[in-house]
């Protein structure tokens, strides 16, 4: 069975980054197989690396090795890591890049990258992902324990991630992320409603309040609203989610991420 | 030999959703090959993706699954389908997304999905790509019987296809694309145009009008044109098409897709 | 050991072409892993390719076939060629797009490739990457013998690629690059520098001359600058780039390739 990589990073889709990243992999492990998670994660964005990372790292076969590289600090003193959980291994800088990953694992250990071998000769300062990370995912993936490449820590970074808060019927999040057809999705998950909800309750006289606008009730799929109408719905990763069918609606409603959401429930 | 797997879909490269289904398909069917058609379909746009894969489809090898999905009915009662032609599997909703497909097929067949137990366990209502669409074909491509995942239906969807209008040496068709390169493609074929010509006729003394322009005669290579000079040529997939050399034609033209365009032979 | 084919194209990731190029490689030969460079290449941009292609090829392993395809002249009488240097091959048109391997290259050998029985069957006149590269890359990349796609040439074509002048303590030369963060790379190479480096000397104290504004010394990583400041470096490639930490520097200074730049060193 194939090992597999997978690559999010800022590095674009126009210049040879990304490729740089997969010939030094393939060069040390050439039976892996490599995947793009995203290549187009805004320059310097790490929480959209790390959302979008969370949103896809489960999906792959246990055992995957999940590079990613967001480094505005690339060639200052952060730690090149190896984060360790139950299922997967990730390979990034030290700058809270993996801090949803963190949340999710039931274990966890992380490692300080140090064991120099394992890098490219000649490591300069501003590619670490093919000089660094490039060669220990492949060399991870080819069955190095994560221990050869350095001690354990424990002061590892964590970007500070805001939860949503319950009020009696009401629970108030935030954006989270905008996705590629305007939809906007929230960190108010359906599993922190739930307990909220009245035995007989209905999802459909819940209220949203997102920019100043009311949407009444919940959806349960797109194509319920009207070509343009404003729908809210909870999406297939359990998050509420606003959406304008078959529009976009970051484009008119001109949202923006970490803006305030506030979710009631009737009665 | 490894089974293959093509994705066509409006998903974006920003976003984790063609990732999300990569990972699906590979814990499936870790020795699959997955290889991306596209992922910039405009959002919605089913004819595009209609387009799109009808280029590219039978340049893979017999056996090769393709899966589609551009899906504003997700979540509703539009059925997912496989349909099965005398090369290739297709697996996506039931939209119309395989019209063309379904009219070059010579044999065809196709299933309505409702085999549950093929699906990621609680699929939501807003990423069936994701969680019936990848898991069908990772099975597909691993030998499961397309029979095994539903009844074969004949009421599948069709988009209504203009056909071009021949009358006399003249034929009257649409823009039905506009590439990259700003090349704006029709469906006026040369096999429908060859019927027409006369023994001895010349396609260089050919009139083609397209949004108020004429342009003489066509060439047999692009280089043919000068610089920013519009011209029109049979392409290698023998469709009419107008371009302007080391230009962008779309840009200059502003034409749009379902435009008109006629070819009309000399004598 | 699978074999590797590389893809730099101006196709863009839109349309289905770079995927008709792998299903062609893949029916041809179904072992090839085949790994994107780049499809977003500027539109008959053969400078960009070239440098693209030069930042990558080297990281592959050994043996790797590289496609290359930016082809105003397709159809034309320009030559599909061959390449084959000490590690690598190139299959692509003569028109300059392998400049900066051939001066890499310890060894070289270009082939024009006339064996037809290779090309696809009716091969047309405006998709070369499909019908002839594609299917020349397949094949060399199983093992065919580079000779037998056709005759040794000597007169392959050579972009001008200018040189850095040296005067005294001074380098001019120009910008080669500006990548997806809006970094400035330039020819004026670390090599080229160290040799006028006093013993003593510190490149801290070097002055950078570009679009009219001084760069005072150069930062050994980017955190080095604030948020916003204008730097230069001597980058992970050994080029001097100009960079602006956290923010896009091509956006502020309105930078254009080919643009001149000047490196003075003090004393």
């Amino acid at each position: 069975m194939p090992s597999i990589i997978t690559l999010t990073t800022d590095y674009g889709g126009k210049d040879a980054f990304a490729a740089s990243v997969k010939g030094v992999i393939l060069k040390i492990n050439p039976q892996a197989q490599i995947v793009d998670i995203s290549h187009e994660i805004a320059p310097q964005d790490i929480w959209e690396a790390a959302y979008t990372l969370q949103s896809a790292y489960s999906h792959f076969p246990k055992g995957t090795v999940h590079l990613a590289v967001v480094d505005p600090g690339v060639g200052s003193g952060r730690r090149p890591i190896i984060a360790v959980t139950e299922g997967y291994y990730f390979v990034g800088p030290d700058n809270g890049l993996f801090s949803l990953i963190y949340k999710d694992a039931e274990r966890l250990r992380v490692h300080h990258i140090t064991s120099t071998h394992y890098f490219l000769p000649n490591a300069g300062p501003t590619f670490h992902g093919r000089d660094i990370f490039a060669p220990v995912a492949g060399w991870l993936a080819k069955g190095i324990p994560s221990g050869n490449f350095g001690e354990e820590i424990t002061d590892f970074m964590k970007l500070n991630v805001p939860a949503p808060k319950i009020t009696g019927k009401s629970i108030e999040g935030h954006v989270v992320h905008i996705d590629r057809f305007g939809n906007i999705i929230t960190d108010i998950m359906y599993k922190d409603i739930q307990p909220l909800l009245a035995e007989d309750a209905d999802l459909g006289t819940a209220s949203i309040i997102l920019a100043g606008r009311e949407i009444k009730g919940l959806k349960k799929f797109y194509a319920e609203a009207n070509p343009g109408e404003q729908g809210a719905i909870i999406n297939s990763s359990g998050s509420l989610e606003v959406f304008m069918f078959k529009q976009n609606a970051r484009t008119i409603l001109s949202v923006k991420r970490g803006e305030a959401v506030r979710l009631t429930l009737a009665g």
